[in-house]
């Protein structure tokens, strides 16, 4: 059964709000840091609607923020899956073209041994990181290819490789670890053998730019090419757009074929574009980054303040009057790991044709309690549809 | 996605408590057997990590302990099937080689007419079915094949076939019913039709030597040969072993590849040969067989005493500091029904990094509450990888 062939019109509005890395776990000394949150608006809403834990990849599986937002927009991420490269190329909103290799550039710092002693380059301010990269651009030449360097943020860079016949198929040269040399580019299938020599040319051609600025090496990884998803207009029938403010969740969003407005400095921005462009769109994705940045530094008053933070807005979310709303994550951050996890994700559904469940709190063990249960995340999408009315009955 | 290229190394250990036939299902007379027996340690267990129910292969469908433990051990108990001669085989420990044929077989009396008039020999002696046995490995010889028989209780004798070009599609012998004749040996696969020869031949031969013993036919059922499960090593990177006690359990756990500790005696030599071995192995399968043999027999405060007495050595196990336990089962045994069942089974999932739900003691019931949910028992193995730190996460 297709979902296309159910899909019907209705002048409805869906609304997406991804709180990054949401989840954690309680343990003997602490309840999570969605439970100890002061959320009175987001308990509300579990109040007056339904709540789960959803699942983005499959149990046990830590998702990548690529995958666990695929999950989040309907799309098996175990069928579509996003490289680095790839992630890193649309958040800067660089016009990647059919054929174009993309990859991660860490710049890092060598020792005199050649061996990586900072994969980071102390990280490196945005300005200086910035000038190498204009460097870069002005003095780096490789015959055959054009080569493109963005800045992303701080020690992070985007590469992109655009010419006939090349192969993402390279192995990482980022070791992804001190103490080692950049590893040597190696085909894993013998046709991207030339792309693996231009890397090669690439790689010393880089350095001796490099040899002028505060960093020695630029340690590349996730090379990728743009595949097409199918997108949000042909697989749900929605105009939908993001109020993402970070590069690589815009990306993801228009890699699903949304519109990326212009980018909001915080969450009242990102809630005011929202209602700026409501009837020019029947679907809104905004991510709230905060939980999942505080999760990965072991942050647990940072996480809940996060989650607060979002709590906040909520009422302002409501009032733009959504058919449907859901609250959830693109995967779990405890702070007691200070990393992604597998953990399942607390999910809220709500809109007036959603339904109730008994639960009255937003929380992980609350949720576990849900009329929503457990279920994959990519799960949600049709939910989300149906409860805004856009699919038709199936079958007579 | 495979899990295999996601395993990464982790100086971790994974204990699997299984208790056999533990669920049970309550009615208007009775709490179910774990809801009564009296539970201090694994309620201790269900508090302070996260409990759900399990099914072992599907909605309704009742398992075979062969089934039941794949499950547990991640396998898909729909795609690995264990013929019963090879369970049989590797329950009396015999060594079966690539290529060997195993059934089981029946001791049966036959009328005048030649029909089967007892397919147990009228549960036949031990020591008369064991002295059986032993003229049929004197005295029955077939051109090109080596024949041995081992008895395994009763009536029930294990045949294996061990030659060139022995193919185990080849129908049963035995026709599961009194007034009719042993079945004429018939190939399934054009492949198998020397294979249905020799068994001809050899049902000649037995009956020639039963001719002077209390049985007159071996009905043979369950042709199988030794599939290669691929193994914990390869599966999920582990060094595994068990310290079951009998041998079908500790056959299924060798034919996935754990070794199989010196046979102990019983619950506290159970953990004492895990303690000794501790440093040894990743991930320990201990097997208890009370709850499942008290559930056969009906016998309700039987089954409760087989699950306190597994209940008094959890300390022991925790004390070993397991990185992640489970306390699960590998079917139900409604003590109601004095066989196994459908009935879904209950779990605890315990350690460091789980988590905790709200549930507080280990029951059926109280399980239905739990974050664990209610999923396919396989999904078990993935979710102790990944607590035990031996995944890493999906995508970027």
């Amino acid at each position: 059964m297709k979902l296309q062939s159910l899909l019907t019109e209705a002048g409805t509005h869906i609304v997406l709000v991804v709180m990054d890395g949401l989840g954690g776990f309680a343990d003997a000394e602490y309840d999570t840091e969605l439970e100890e949150a002061n959320t009175p608006n987001l308990d509300q809403l579990a109040a007056e609607g339904i709540v789960g834990l959803v699942q983005p990849v499959a149990p046990g599986i830590t998702p990548g923020s690529g995958p666990g937002h695929l999950a989040l927009f309907g799309y098996d991420p175990t069928e579509y899956e996003l490289g680095r490269g790839i992630l890193s190329a649309t958040g800067v909103e660089f016009d990647l073209r059919a054929g174009d290799v993309a990859a991660r550039g860490n710049l890092a710092l060598l020792d005199d041994g050649g061996n990586v002693s900072d994969r980071r380059a102390g990280r490196i301010a945005d300005d200086a990181a910035q000038a190498i990269v204009d460097a870069l651009n002005a003095q780096v030449e490789v015959d055959g290819v054009e080569v493109f360097f963005r800045h992303i943020a701080s020690h992070r860079v985007l590469v992109v490789l655009r010419g006939e016949g090349l192969d993402p198929r390279v192995a990482d040269l980022d070791p992804q670890r001190t103490g080692v040399p950049p590893k040597d580019p190696q085909p894993l299938d013998p046709a991207a053998q030339r792309t693996a020599d231009v890397l090669r040319t690439l790689d010393k051609a880089v350095r001796a730019v490099l040899s002028d600025h505060p960093a020695d090496a630029l340690l590349l990884r996730g090379f990728d090419t743009l595949h097409e998803l199918p997108s949000f207009a042909d697989l749900y029938g929605l105009r939908a757009a993001t109020v993402a403010i970070y590069p690589m969740y815009r990306g993801v969003a228009k890699v699903c074929g949304m519109d990326t407005l212009p980018r909001p400095s915080g969450l009242d921005e990102q809630v005011a574009a929202m209602r700026e462009h409501w009837n020019d769109y029947d679907y809104f994705f905004l991510h709230h980054k905060k939980p999942d940045e505080a999760g990965h530094d072991g942050d647990r008053p940072g996480k809940i303040a996060g989650i607060e933070a979002l709590d906040a807005v909520v009422p302002d979310i409501v009032a733009l009057e959504p058919d449907v709303l859901v609250v959830s994550g693109d995967h779990s951050s405890p702070t007691q790991m200070s990393a992604h996890s597998w953990h399942p994700v607390p999910t809220i559904m709500w809109g007036p044709l959603v339904g109730r469940d008994n639960v009255t709190t937003f929380g992980e063990r609350a949720c576990a309690q849900g009329a929503l249960g457990q279920r994959p995340t990519r799960e949600l999408m049709p939910l989300m549809l149906a409860a805004a009315g856009r699919l038709a009955k199936y079958g007579a």
